[in-house]
């Protein structure tokens, strides 16, 4: 065994912060530019690497009256926060396969200040995802290619699926726990392939987790055992449902200098906390059921979002339990 | 690597409940016989091995008029809720060194309903911890030995501390996280070093996690990988502080079909989820923040405790980083 190896740190690990992105699913992007503002300076004073603002959805596919400026990061929008971003922050975008019109949303890099786009998709969706990188890759963006709900997919799928991502310009590979349903062993086995696939080619290997057993933040410390570089983290863990890996234990664990604690507890205590009284977040036990059983939070997004059904947890365990 | 290792289970572990004597520390043991007959229920339906009740300290340290009956776990308080116990559920106590009058208050097993005394004592306390094993033993008890704050005591130490509990007749070491410090990497080494000392006089290794990091149940699968077949979990999590490892967490991860979640989710909806309006436990920031620095968690506890306090990050913050 490597002598205790948590004394050092690792300088490749870059830190992802996703608050507004996949907070932005509990509210439906709704935050407002104070939040968002908030946020921001958290990142670049925290010096975490990369803040992803949210989708970049479609205009047509979503209701602008329902959804907030995040579902669509529109180039104002985001100026209207970071103006030209003359920080070491590099911002990020979402683009998921089907629900995004990327030949015309995704502007030439020169006209955008957004420097990384992740494309998001599925198993089935593998062919639209691999042009979507490809044309953000040509218009000048940095690429990640994020293969969500990989719990649910067959290990010879995902072989195949790393191998199609191993031939695209994408330059990080995110292994995407979407249900919360992995184990530590799980993430080290599929960490080690995602790098087999990624490594010939230099493309790294991020961790996007889920805290529906309260492994979000293990299950990461777990991938960067292992080997993965790129961490995603969120502030108080805000994200759908169970929420998303903790940034204030994130960063207290890589032990870099360049990272600071102090900016993220103040936010914290601003910011974040009050906001838990309008929205939820958290490993709530509707959420450890649907994370164990390996399947989408949304039985337990809507369990807990009626006053009928929340809390009850009994009900909604036979409700699991008979459907499988 | 072993191929999907956590397909199966492994008979082996025992679960020993600790949502009362753990719990207890929030609330002055000041739990009412209907909590605590529920608890008791709940694990003899949901198959667990062990229960704890308490701590069996000494009347003449602690006030009967702050603490609860739980605080001394006299034979009465506990056939109030057992009776004879007649199930397979074994009943624990808790004794620790220096508030306990363990020759008097630790009665002949044959006028006890308890089966089994966890011994708790931290390295300074050694001697005497080493007098009340080899007593509750001679008594007739299965006894455990838990050295508390494994975190702040060194390699040397608690190389010294195994080599002289591997002679007592404990059957059991149990690796305390007492701070929620550790990561899984720490928990290896300590599991694999407790097992090394105990596995030649036939003792096993048990985990007792704390939730400051969000760490108590991946801590918990981590020992067990490595070889503990002993582990404390909590219903909610219910502990002080930050908390244990929850044990609808567990249950659902050992996937031994002896284990019933249903009788869980059902004390959890009933009567620890309305508890929470009255007492608070889980991994808040200030505890993250003892954790992460390796403090007993006493400081949080008070910052928590005061309204004037209470998340107050920064300052919590700039008290712990400055006293360091």
């Amino acid at each position: 065994m490597t002598k205790a190896p948590w004394i050092m740190c690792r300088s490749e690990i870059k830190v992802l912060d996703c608050t507004i992105r996949d907070g932005g699913l509990v509210n439906n992007h709704q935050f407002d530019d104070d939040f968002v503002h908030a946020v921001y300076n958290t990142c670049v004073a925290a010096g975490v690497d990369y803040m992803e603002l949210g989708y970049k959805n479609s205009e047509r596919m979503f209701d602008k009256t329902k959804c907030g400026a995040w579902r669509f990061c529109n180039e104002e929008s985001i100026r209207r926060i970071v103006g030209d971003n003359a920080t070491p922050l590099k911002l990020a975008v979402m683009i998921d396969a089907g629900k995004t019109d990327w030949q015309n949303d995704v502007i030439p890099k020169q006209q955008s200040v957004i420097d990384t786009v992740r494309v998001a998709f599925y198993v089935h969706q593998v062919p639209e995802a691999t042009d979507m990188i490809r044309d953000a890759h040509e218009k000048g963006y940095e690429v990640w290619a994020n293969l969500m709900a990989a719990s649910t997919a067959t290990e010879e799928e995902i072989d195949k699926v790393l191998e199609i991502l191993a031939e695209t310009p994408a330059s990080v590979l995110v292994v995407v726990d979407s249900y919360g349903s992995m184990y530590a062993e799980q993430i080290e086995r599929l960490v080690t392939k995602y790098l087999s696939f990624g490594r010939g080619t230099g493309k790294e290997v991020g961790i996007h987790a889920h805290n529906n057993q309260q492994l979000a933040f293990a299950n990461s410390i777990e991938a960067i055992i292992h080997g993965a570089n790129r961490v995603d983290a969120s502030l108080g863990g805000l994200g759908r449902g169970a929420g998303n890996c903790p940034m204030e234990l994130m960063l207290g664990f890589l032990r870099n200098p360049k990272f600071k604690l102090r900016p993220i507890y103040d936010t914290l205590e601003r910011c974040v906390a009050p906001l838990q009284k309008n929205i939820e977040w958290g490993p709530y036990p509707e959420f450890i059921m649907t994370g164990q059983n390996n399947q989408h939070p949304r039985a337990a997004i809507e369990a807990r979002e009626n006053p009928q059904t929340r809390d009850h947890y009994v009900e909604f365990y036979d409700r699991i339990m008979m459907q499988q």
